[in-house]
């Protein structure tokens, strides 16, 4: 180890020959090159194949064993993304995209990244680069008024706003404070006592960041939800599951309500969840991910009511809100319970502004120490398009998932299968076996026509999640949209968020195009045991 | 709430009018605006005061208290980042920035996150993105073979690697799973028993990591090191507090010694650590966070030698690898330790190439379930350089610290405190009666040729500790250039780090013109006084 071969001998004595590799006039060479090839991108990105049709190991057939020794010009690379990268992309970009929630993108939040990552600073505290830590209290504060947030969640008033980078990472930080001011409480020793709640439509953000938090595995609650309530979480059920774990001897410690849920946007009755967890001292954290964005339009707000009663709250900007990935927002009414839990103080980082007291040092707000200066594109994003724009831009997408769920609502062969709230439909295709119109002494005739005999309940649940979890790949498979699918109350459906930015009416009326011609195709070729095996 | 007024009802029933927010034209024009903007900006950075000159606050004075209504131009925005963000802006791509380490951008890293960002893919899971998935793959069996890891760290060999965020997060994952490795062995009830080790230099990501992890604060221990050891952690101090908590009832679990620390760049001695830590079934995390990448040179390869004894190892491309921030690499020989204790498998991820298991899901790798597409910018990185750029670069910075390290160590006022490694130099400057000759009778002529009566040693400490931080606070308010400092055996000393990609000798040497000015100026004033307060 150590000794050196001849190249290394020759590339040591050599002078540093090369070019500065932040040269600035080919930065700004290489830069146009790439904005050409990235505007291009979007002009062309409704051609591809939204999901990528690549097979697993496709890429390590293609590329060399080992870096190259030599440099390769930015020409070559290109080619290369082009030929190598595009087709192993799923393309989240697509306006044919209505797959998991959108990753919205847009020209300002993509500008934004780039300043923040030309300026490349390490915002850790506020003397590191006192600019990102301003503008991201800041922007907060202005995005948390938008949200018309109670002053307890600003800066302006007695809470604060940070920018993390998933709402997982929120999740675990807000839960680690909340533990540790338990346990400052009750003492360490009763750490394996305290109780994690969700429902069962919670993100699986919640149980992993209990498990990383060190809370028993055994003490993670998912609550069941049912039809009856939308799939919300019943304050009721929550208190007879708290009751039981308190009669156990445990501690509840933590809830985590949901505004828009991954798997059919349903919406936890926020008031009444923190009554509840008010009464046993618990933290309650928001999780609204994915529909807090459109908290910002009027006639959306009334889904976080009850938010000055919680503890903290979170929505993703890289979500449904045009700022790219990552981008999550987090509020908190005592920021000092996070500081309490995540400072660090270290000789090398300590300085005058920290020690004055007058400044935020959001390293201590976080799980990282380093972070990036993420408020550059929540700001250009805020700031381009405006209040109004992005009321606008929301609502469009609301309408468009309204057009959807009228074409499906109005085709017998398709059920919504949960009450659309956002702007996702969740729909399936009804097997003609299914009943959709009851007729008389048992005999039944479906949405297609057909005449069958009613089964049992469960032969038929199985037989139709079947359908369409063949039906979705089938779709899927065209590469003309992407869809995927979630399974609630036993019920496979497929999900079609509206939300990818460069999505209009007629893509939407495309989607249904492909999905009414599928649907022709696999009812036709209907055959059970094709798919109840 | 909800309650709509006439400014929202006239919005509500307006067309969707605005041009799409990431429409390919506009996208193509701002663009290239921006890469103008950051190519001057690069261009002009040397002009800038280094360190911001703002006061803390400084920015809520000049923006507005809301986010605006209506959009705003481009041009309107930009204006704004130069005379309000740039000022409030720390530049870490100055050539004269040598504070805390280094956050070296290139051209490369900088396209890299650009395309990265264009694409805006959320990789997952492989089939989210198969792309973002095995470039990553392939990228960190690429540079892993530069470092010379063993296979089993490698793809292509046993293990694997991933790119997180930052080194905090990488050891909290590797924490985790060594916890979870551990507590299903022994019991869940013994958390409060597990004990995590580093030394009093570990960066404090580790005890970060061990609170949020839930270990108990008191089983933390940052054991003693030494001037004699260089500041390296030593194995038979490490065993000897070993052996105490097993005595106290208690089980080590971690160890994270650390190559190049933060405050002198000190090696621990991974190979004689990693001999106690298996004795002791404990998991052994190498953090070369900042000196990792030098690795690549033949000639630093040593420092990692023993690392084919630990579990894992984890450096930051972000700080001196020309990739932009963030991008941490970490390679681990078990992957499967850390799946166990991250993954999550919701009915909404399900498909059909996990279930393959031929492919890696990298969301049970890592914290958050979302993810950038990192690769991007190693790849580019990699490629635009090569093996033979990349280790010059290294090399000239090395090279620009020794003719600094000549510099200071010529001037007899100054001192080299700790020997230097890498690309970072740690000086002090020496106060006129601390003794660098030693004379007769007690009587002692210093490097400044000034006649002074020792004194105890702790009150010379105390004043030329005094003396350096008001140095170099001194040095820092001219803008010129930029250090920051660390304590590390009691003794306060200024950390010259050489690592900006645009940092060139002769800006080193303007650096030394710069702190001999003001040494100068600071040692005419002398005055005990002033210093010893």
């Amino acid at each position: 180890m150590g000794s050196l071969n001849t190249e290394d001998v020759l590339e040591h004595s050599s002078a540093f020959g090369a070019t500065n590799p932040l040269d600035p006039e080919e930065f700004r060479r290489q830069g146009h090159m790439i904005i050409d090839f990235l505007a291009d991108y979007y002009r062309d990105v409704e051609k591809y194949p939204v999901r990528s049709q690549v097979e697993p190991g496709y890429l390590r057939k293609r590329l060399p064993e080992t870096a190259p020794y030599n440099p390769e010009s930015i020409e070559t690379i290109l080619q290369d993304v082009t030929s190598e990268i595009i087709p192993g992309l799923t393309h989240w970009q697509s306006p044919n995209y209505y797959a998991y929630f959108p990753s919205s993108g847009s020209v300002a939040g993509f500008l934004g990244e780039m300043l923040s990552t030309g300026f490349n600073v390490v915002g850790f505290n506020w003397m590191s680069s006192p600019a990102a830590t301003e503008l991201e209290s800041i922007v907060m504060d202005w995005f948390g008024k938008m949200l018309n947030l109670p002053k307890s969640y600003l800066f302006s008033g007695t809470g604060g706003g940070v920018l993390q980078g998933t709402t997982c990472e929120a999740i675990l930080c807000t839960l680690t404070a909340a533990r540790d001011r338990k346990l400052n409480k009750i003492g360490r020793e009763h750490i394996g006592r305290l109780v994690v709640y969700g429902s069962d439509q919670t993100h699986c953000a919640l149980q992993k960041a209990a498990q990383i938090a060190g809370i028993n595995p055994k003490n993670f609650r998912a609550v069941k939800t049912f039809k009856a309530n939308s799939f919300g979480l019943a304050a009721s059920t929550l208190r007879e599951v708290i009751l039981e774990d308190i009669e156990a001897g445990l501690i509840p410690l933590f809830v985590c309500p949901t505004v828009g849920t991954t798997s059919s946007t349903a919406v936890d009755p926020i008031g009444p969840i923190c009554e509840v967890a008010k009464e046993y001292e618990m933290w309650v954290h928001i999780d609204a991910a994915y529909a807090g964005s459109a908290c910002i339009c009027p006639e959306f707000r009334h889904f976080i009511d009850g938010v000055e009663e919680a503890d903290s709250f979170s929505l993703n900007a890289h979500k449904w809100f045009f700022t790219t990935l990552d981008c999550c927002c987090l509020w908190v009414k005592d920021p000092s319970s996070l500081v309490k839990a995540l400072s660090t103080n270290p000789e090398y980082l300590r300085n005058k502004a920290t020690e004055s007291r007058q400044v935020v040092d959001y390293k201590d707000w976080q799980i990282a120490l380093s972070r990036r200066f993420r408020s550059m594109k929540l700001w250009m994003v805020l700031r381009s398009y405006g209040v109004t724009n992005l009321r606008n831009f929301l609502r469009s997408h609301v309408r468009m998932a309204k057009t959807f769920e009228g074409l499906v609502g109005a085709d017998r062969r398709f059920e919504i299968t949960v009450p659309r709230t956002f702007a996702m439909v969740c729909f399936r295709l009804l097997p003609p076996t299914t009943v959709k119109v009851c007729g008389e002494n048992g005999v039944h005739q479906n949405g297609n026509g057909v005449i069958a005999v009613l089964r049992n309940e469960n032969e038929e649940l199985v037989l139709a999640n079947k359908l369409n979890q063949v039906y979705l790949e089938t779709v899927n498979a065209t590469g003309s949209v992407y869809m995927t699918h979630a399974v609630v109350g036993g019920v496979y459906m497929i999900r079609f968020a509206v939300g990818s930015t460069l999505t209009e009416e007629r893509h939407v009326i495309h989607a249904w195009e492909v999905l009414q011609e599928h649907a022709d195709l696999i009812l036709s070729k209907f055959d059970e045991a094709n798919f109840s095996s």
